[in-house]
This record gives structure tokens, sequence and C-alpha cells, in this order.
């Protein structure tokens, strides 16, 4: 494995980390300025939009999940990964959990300190 | 625009067209041999599958649509591309049609004959 898919998929187990967490700032710094998310059922949206979401949940649902990278493909400065992620979803108020999973696919970007950061991202998780 | 840019774009003008025309053995073409499609409630599936699946629909339903590109990037011999598509899928039994529409992102690559093909495709139509 190359240094840099090595870096990608760390990425990967950070992302789940920090979300887990709460710890948006981190999150931020693993995306480029001009990030696009894909998901279902929305149009897609960028970092600002990220942002708020990400607030807007935090004390009402805990996340906690799993994420299996199935590859790693690097070109350059360019790469792209697929996962398939699993995410439970507890309510802070309730405590009911909901379990969802499906696939992703992201490309990504070394920038220019030399982090790889995640660029564009579809996430098919019904 | 760059010649790589517009080639990619008429790949996805020529895939629609060949969908529509069910023109199988061109949208063949326009994706690797290891090519794999992310779609809404089914496991990730090959070029064997999408063949099957797309000759299974001949003679049952007519698919008419649009997509239109909302960006490219490339960088070398790999880029990607994410479309807007709109498709309306009707029965040639009933004459029913039923309109969807969705985001999509695609990687694609460009293969030793100096041609792009899909390689990675992530379908949000729901």
């Amino acid at each position: 494995m190359t240094n840099d898919e090595q870096a990608i998929r760390d990425l990967v187990a950070t992302w789940m980390k920090a979300s887990a967490s709460g710890d948006l700032a981190k999150l931020l710094e693993l995306m480029s300025d001009d990030v696009v998310f894909l998901t279902l059922g929305r149009e897609p949206f960028g970092r600002k939009e990220f942002e708020a979401g990400f607030q807007s949940m935090q004390g009402q649902v805990s996340l906690k999940g799993t994420s299996a990278v199935q590859e790693v493909h690097v070109n350059g400065d360019m790469a792209y990964c697929r996962t398939k992620l699993t995410i439970t979803m507890t309510s802070s108020t309730t405590g009911e959990s909901k379990e969802r999973s499906g696939h992703t696919l992201s490309v990504l970007r070394k920038n220019s300190s030399g982090n790889w950061v995640i660029e564009r991202d579809a996430n098919l998780v019904m």
C-alpha cells in the first residue's frame, strides 16, 4: 500500500471518529473549500450547509458507525475511494436508535499542504 | 473548454442517446472493463450485471431522459463529472410513464486508446 492510499484510509477513519465525537473543526479540515456533497432527497450542498446541518444535530442525535473501505485509487494528486458505511443514529431525547447503511463514492484531492481532502462525496445511505 | 472536457461531455450525451435507443454495444464501449455502478437499494455491480439488467428491460420499458452536466474536472488520465439526470420510463405494455430525477457522480479514465470511459458511477436517482 502506498503512503497516499494509507493517508486516504486514515482520513476515512478520522472522519468517522470526528463524526461520532461531534468534532466539526476536524471534519472541516478533511474537506476542500469547494466540496460538494451528494445525498438522497436533497440538492447537492457545500461546506456551509454541511456545517449548519452538523451543528443542528448536536445534542439531538448521536452518530456511531463503521466505514469499510472497499477500494482506493490514486492518480497524481487526485484519488477516489469507495466505502460501505453503516451508521447508527441515536436520539438524545428518546434514546431510540436507527441503523442505516449504504455505499459511498468520494473524490479526493491532495492540497497544497500535501494533505488529502474530500472534494466530492456521493452518499447512497438510505 | 479543453478537448478532454469536451470528450467527457460528448460521452454523457452519447450515453443518454444509446440508453434511449437500446444500443447496449455502444454503452459497453463507454465503460471500463472493471466499471462499478452504485445505485440505490442494490449492492454495487459491474459490467456483466449492467448488461443483464439492460437486456431484461428491452421490450418492457423505454427510457428517455436528459443529463445536464454540472461540472467536469480532468486531472491527467483521471477525471470526474457530475450531472443532474431526469429520466422518463415508459412501460411498453401499459404505456404508463414515470419520471425520476437525481444527481450522479462519475469517475472516468482515459484508456490506452485515448478514449474516456466510465470507471465508477454513483447514481442517486430515486
